[in-house]
């Protein structure tokens, strides 16, 4: 890759040659027009003009699997649709230092070509020129486990639950219930931020009295990701509301805020962020359309995300093992230096079953791992649920089956009955 | 509906019994978690639980849209999946007068749901207590047709093309010949904002150098809209730059600066803000998944978009001819009141020839009515291009077919020739 340029690579799916479609692409994301108009001339293409670097023709099918193409006029038999691989080089003189452009320039109003009946977006190659112009994580996975003294082992954390409803004063009272189990880690529901049935500084003054308690008495140290998601003044307000009951998390909601308002907020911040993904299912969940995880997450990274969400290993959503683990990989690979890399945090559906496969899929145990259910479910209490999540880290850890560290460890035992039976 | 709740609209595919999976989306979104814990009482759950106000069962299909989908247990044979419209009501209680956490309650993780094969939102419902926290439109439609002095009939305005690579100096140079031609409204391409080659304090000088001579010459302002997307800070040093040099607009790219930057810039600006929405094609272009622009373009316009881009009849992309038609009749349909409709920006592929379905499909001609090629393109160059817009829409306005009104216009009957022959 040129240091003056930005490479990104599709999978596009067209009734069109793969050569012709795929200049499509960089004409309609450079300097093409429908029409010839003056000023396109050669030397501004040279400069300007998007070039395809690669194409790989992968398999084809016979109905396409997004409608709306209209496939080329010379074709008089049904069309077949030729799947693809195609890379882009971007000049960076065409946005300069600036990921919302990038971001306009690798995917804009590509999705809508009538060339493509798929067209997804499955990497991105970022110069330094670009990486370098964005802070990136400012606590990542060293910062994280520094907070809450872990350094060996995944960070177990769990989700406060119900979603909605819990005053402040519920909510601290649960949270006097799972820290003493010895959770690293407790974070609000997306889907409770800011209501005024639970202000955020009213929460997080309730939430870290308990937790200021528990360091006290114990020595430990556990993160709380107060949802602070918002507006963006009232984000950065709250922000600074969880700075002042000295609190050591805020967790943002990256779609629903937006690239523009979560990169200030990294600006201001003084905390960790924790990235939480969703609406991501509207904007991958069609397996020809949108984005790998791999694509999007490194612009919040760049912009600033601690820890990203990932999903994780045999979830309760639809995202496979496959992608979970592509995406977690990816929030572990630096974009332009180590210090870019973010935490990946493994949620939904989990317990000590998955411990294993995820330690083997990502070679390490740098990650957050977030039990809801399977903490404040565990038949014997939130105590045993972070038991036996720790057990069964330490049984993957050290490549002992769960089945047989569970002989020995009760609350694994009681959880492989309880959940095992379930799935 | 009741003031205290705001209404989602979903079309979802499903292999579960409707009302089962209605449930589920209520449950999920508000008080639900996978096993059951406790405080999720009664009381809470009536107080916080979105609630299933009507589902309508459709046409059932045998094979699901989206993979994922783990069909229920007890069915023995293959499934089917039914198709259904689904209403939701959540308590405004849950979020406060929030619009990020407005978009994670009705969205959020609904998209990756394990019960779907597919979900979409279709339709919103804001209660006056959410609409009103909001500015809106600070322009709209009468702010922006004062500003350009035209009355009656749309708005014609061009794109500046090629999208990439010209100078200030060149910008200008075309932006005189576009002028001279009539035209009442230029615009930046979506990939051109503030690169290096062309500064926005530069280009923004530049161009309103040649709109100043020309409205003292002719007394006729032309509205400029300056494409400022960037990170939040430089988009708003952009917005001064541009009122610095006597500008009249500017663009934002709504996806890629996301909500909370869009908002946060209405909030400071003192110009129209022009909302582009290249990126859209990932949330809308699989019918079964994302959103319709009804719902999705609520959050921008109360955030405080002036124009929305809601493609065009017959366009250059794959978005059909109906979805168009309702997405502007959308932006032209009040939230909470009049103040906050917004000027839909028909664009792509226009030339006169969509003028009158356009005009039959609104039943009005409030609307911005772009063409790039269309104006750059005549064969007798841009005053020529723009001529023959005005004539089609004088057409159009007064029902009198195109070919007939041709008869005594030079420049559309030139367009005829030239655009029709080519569709």
């Amino acid at each position: 890759m040129a240091s003056d340029e930005f490479i990104a690579r599709y999978r596009i799916e067209t009734p069109y040659p793969v050569e012709e479609a795929a200049e499509a692409m960089a004409g309609e994301q450079s300097s093409g027009t429908f029409v010839d108009v003056p000023g396109e001339t050669d030397s501004l293409r040279e400069r300007h003009g998007a070039r395809v670097v690669d194409t790989t023709v992968l398999e084809e099918v016979s109905e396409p699997t997004l409608p709306g193409t209209t496939p080329p006029a010379d074709i008089e038999s049904s069309p077949t649709y030729r799947r693809a691989e195609v890379e882009l080089a971007f000049p960076v003189e065409n946005v300069g230092r600036s990921l919302p452009n990038v971001m306009t320039a690798i995917a804009g109003n590509l999705f809508e070509l009538r060339h493509f009946s798929g067209l997804r977006l499955i990497d991105l190659d970022l110069p330094a020129s670009i990486a370098d112009a964005y802070p990136g994580p400012q606590f990542g996975i060293n910062g994280t486990r520094e907070i809450v003294g872990v350094e060996d082992r995944p960070i177990i954390g769990t989700i406060i639950k119900p979603s909605v409803g819990l005053s402040p004063e519920d909510t601290a009272e649960l949270v006097s219930e799972v820290v003493a189990s010895g959770v690293d880690f407790i974070k609000d529901d997306e889907l409770i931020a800011n209501p005024p049935y639970s202000r955020v500084e009213d929460r997080v003054a309730a939430v870290m009295d308990v937790i200021d308690t528990h360091r006290e008495e114990t020595g430990k140290e556990v993160m709380y990701a107060c949802n602070i998601t918002d507006d963006l003044e009232s984000m950065l307000e709250h922000h600074d509301a969880v700075v002042e009951a000295g609190g050591n998390c805020v967790m943002v909601s990256m779609n629903t805020v937006g690239l523009g308002a979560f990169a200030k907020l990294r600006r201001e911040a003084s905390l960790p962020i924790h990235g939480h993904r969703n609406g991501w299912g509207a904007l991958s969940r069609c397996p020809q359309l949108g984005f790998d995880y791999e694509v999007y997450h490194q612009f919040f990274r760049l912009a600033g995300a601690d820890h990203l969400h990932v999903n994780g290993i045999r979830n309760k959503f639809c995202e496979s093992d496959e992608s979970v683990v592509a995406s977690a990989r990816a929030v572990q690979t630096p974009i332009s230096s180590s210090d870019d890399v973010a935490m990946p945090v493994f949620s939904s559906g989990q317990w000590a079953g998955q411990a294993s496969d995820t330690h083997e899929a990502l070679g390490n145990a740098d990650l957050m791992y977030l039990s809801g259910g399977g903490i404040l479910g565990h038949p014997d209490g939130p105590a045993a649920g972070v038991a036996h999540l720790k057990q069964g880290w330490e049984a993957a850890m050290e490549g002992i089956p769960l089945e047989e560290y569970a002989e020995t460890h009760e609350e694994l035992r009681v959880a492989l009955d309880h959940y095992g039976d379930r799935r």
